[in-house]
């Protein structure tokens, strides 16, 4: 056993739009490939997720607020009409740049709303209402179609606090456990880990992103060697608010 | 061309102390599974980094001041106040949580100072002096030897604000550029990215750290296939503190 990891970028997936068979395409992708194997995770981009859910909004049907002008700074106040919409609660801004909550939770710019991409000119794509269901449908699917169990991963790009660029973290999971929990394991040298917890979920989303490429249209990728077992969701990688230092 | 990447762990390398030869480890290492090619990012853990530097603090040398015992709850002082000396700054504490900025400007958890690992009883690992000088020489010594040209990260595992766990990230940097800047370039349907950039030296570190694990005694990982190009710093990752609306 190499103990190597794969990332394998899924090409050939057409633009998508609602209604389209996300499934199909990454069944035919993968099947291009060689196919999906047990233990495989399946990392898919948030935005190709909400766009054949139809989390897509046309900017002439918004109406921006004074408060969205406002924030707006020169960007078109719409989006952020549709930001403030999209967003629990305003985490702090500074206009145009406005770091929000979600109604999942994530804390994240713009309320993960975003207008690269859309596939069509002046709509903007949210987030999928529901990433972890969003993720489950795809396994299921895949085990219904091949009798292979993977995890699927649906990721975005998040901005951080204190480091500069994106890195892709996994909004929705199923099929592995998202935090590798060492609490109380012993090192190799004896000593006990306390409070040690990796986020393998958002590493493998990270590991993906190398492959997909925001330019490339790549959309998806298979991460192939990851020990993964158990189940998991999303939500089990939000740090809870009155556990966290910067909400 | 696949376009796939491979992460393959660096299997064999002993615990090391102060004055080993890393470099020389890596190497071998890296013979066991072929030996590196061009373009190749070694991925070296920070804690055997700053080991065989030397940055290892034995803790019965040390005497904790009244804020340290303050900060520490039920932990040694002693380490908190080894903290202490290596933070910049306190950016956030919650004894005995404390967020701090160091000195080479990283915001993290207890300065990066770290206890697990560290080889002996009562000592705690600082971060290398210079990370970006640590990557450097492993670099020049893999061309020195091998005429190949590599990248190489430095790397850690950090915390994050909002979201769970850790994720490795890059500390020190030669030979790849660790943004990506999208900026100005199309996607695949004309829409102009505006301000995107990748934290491409984080996804690697992070990617890397699915095959090291704290727990198996891996500290290095080649990962090849990423297309690297230019040189950077760990320090082009750190957010401007004006910029910062977390600091």
């Amino acid at each position: 056993m190499s103990g190597e990891i794969r990332l394998i970028p899924l090409r050939g997936i057409p633009e998508l739009r609602e209604g389209d068979d996300l499934e199909a395409e990454v069944l035919r992708a993968a099947a291009r490939v060689g196919g999906f194997e047990d233990g495989d995770v399946l990392v898919v981009a948030q935005k190709v997720v909400s766009k054949v859910e139809g989390q897509v909004v046309a900017l002439d049907e918004v109406e921006a607020s004074d408060r969205a002008r406002e924030l707006a700074a020169d960007l078109d106040p719409r989006r952020t009409e549709v930001i403030l919409r999209e967003a629990k609660r305003i985490v702090r801004a500074r206009a145009p740049l406005v770091i929000t909550e979600t109604r999942h939770g994530f804390v994240c710019a713009s309320a993960g709303v975003d207008s690269s991409n859309a596939g069509e000119p002046d709509t903007v794509v949210l987030l999928p209402r529901d990433p972890d269901a969003s993720a489950r449908r795809l396994r299921d699917r895949i085990r219904a179609a091949s009798r292979i169990e993977v995890g699927v991963i649906v990721s975005d790009s998040f901005g951080r606090a204190w480091r500069k660029g994106t890195t892709d973290v996994a909004l929705g999971v199923s099929g592995l456990v998202p935090l590798l929990d060492l609490n109380g394991r012993r090192d190799s040298v004896g000593y006990e880990l306390h409070a040690t917890q990796i986020a393998i979920a958002d590493e493998i989303a990270g590991a993906a992103e190398l492959v997909m490429g925001k330019l490339d249209g790549i959309p998806a990728a298979i991460v192939r060697g990851v020990a993964i077992n158990g189940d998991g969701t999303g939500a089990d990688l939000l740090m809870a608010p009155d556990r966290d230092l910067f909400r």
